[in-house]
């Protein structure tokens, strides 16, 4: 065993550990990768094994250069950083890197919130109503991606930002898988299917994808 | 007037704005306020005429170097690249920018969009209680701050990242005061109490403050 191999602390289905996923694959790094599952004994986060590791009992939390890191979007902006060699996941302009930011924050703080395990269960507790809880996420992400969407027309080329894979498409990918599995309507959102499905073509994309992790339940496994 | 001005359309109370504003202030940006509310007439930032400006109805937004941007983390992230040269909003080392940036997202992701105008309008609506809605407030908010009180634990000096002022104090003033909007209790949270209350002395964080804007009401008003 490498004691300097990375480890990432993950579920294969959190959006977040996801984009994260991306990032180490176009990075190039190769690490470990440790399932923490959100649903079994009602959350392995919340062990005490885990909470040792990471007091803060959330995924993704990468272990790197002898330093834990966590939340996805500045995970990826340390990668970016220290490994500038590798594809870049910002744009060198700065009006592109802001737009490429934002476009990551429609995702990861307008949208993933609501869609939060923890908080659609307190949703459902609290109307006591599946469909309530159902509305809360629709309505919660066809906002979102009409944001995204808006910011596409002016932004998107080949992906969300020009022709450069950034950091918006490493939230766009997981994001479009959830509002599949939610039912949410993509049709209105021409350019975030148009970006998606060339991004779910690219190699990484493809070994970064919920059905094809470790902890992916046999039934959804995809090789 | 100087047609390369930067505005900000934001309102006073919106925290995600007042973060722009310390950031506008640290890096000392002479700017136009252009105050949207919230609040009247169902929301200034649906009007027709501020649609025309921002077709994603929301503040802040920073029209700076003939683009407009949105989202106030990076908008930060832009200020800072694009002016180097006053306060440095992020640490030179790698893993303190990742301290600095996750605290910021803590915040930005995991509190505000819980008490986001609308989100509380809804909770309010779905439950039929307000008492609900105020226990939802309360819940997130303890959540979150019990995350940027372990962060501090560890990163904090003067500020929550040693002794430089970073993206992360931004978010922190915002927060805390919103906190004591909604009567949350910072008994238990020494370190954000100790920060805040340092932030809170800087002439820059003064300026920037709530109570000392031109859209701020009469009986808030601070001199």
């Amino acid at each position: 065993m490498d004691p300097k191999k990375p480890i990432l602390y993950n579920y294969f289905r959190s959006s977040s550990s996801w984009r994260v996923r991306i990032a180490l694959e176009l990075k190039k790094i190769d690490y470990e990768y440790k399932p923490i599952s959100l649903i079994k004994d009602g959350g392995e986060q919340y062990s005490e094994e885990f909470t040792k590791i990471n007091p803060k009992q959330e995924v993704p939390a990468l272990h790197i250069d002898g330093h834990l890191l966590l939340q996805s979007l500045p995970i990826i902006e340390y990668l970016d950083e220290t490994r500038p060699n590798e594809h870049q996941l910002l744009p060198i302009d700065s009006v592109k890197r802001a737009k490429a930011r934002m476009i990551a924050e429609i995702i990861n703080s307008g949208m993933q919130p609501f869609q939060n395990l923890n908080v659609i269960k307190r949703v459902a507790a609290e109307t006591q109503s599946e469909e309530k809880k159902m509305e809360w996420i629709k309505f919660y992400l066809t906002k979102g991606f009409k944001a995204v969407e808006e910011a596409l027309q002016e932004t998107s080329g080949k992906y969300c930002v020009g022709d450069q894979i950034t950091i918006a498409d490493l939230c766009l990918v997981p994001q479009v898988y959830s509002a599949k599995r939610f039912n949410i309507d993509l049709n209105e959102f021409p350019n975030v299917r148009r970006v998606n499905e060339q991004l779910e073509k690219i190699p990484e994309f493809i070994k970064a994808h919920a059905h094809r992790q470790i902890d992916t339940p046999k039934e959804l496994q995809e090789n």
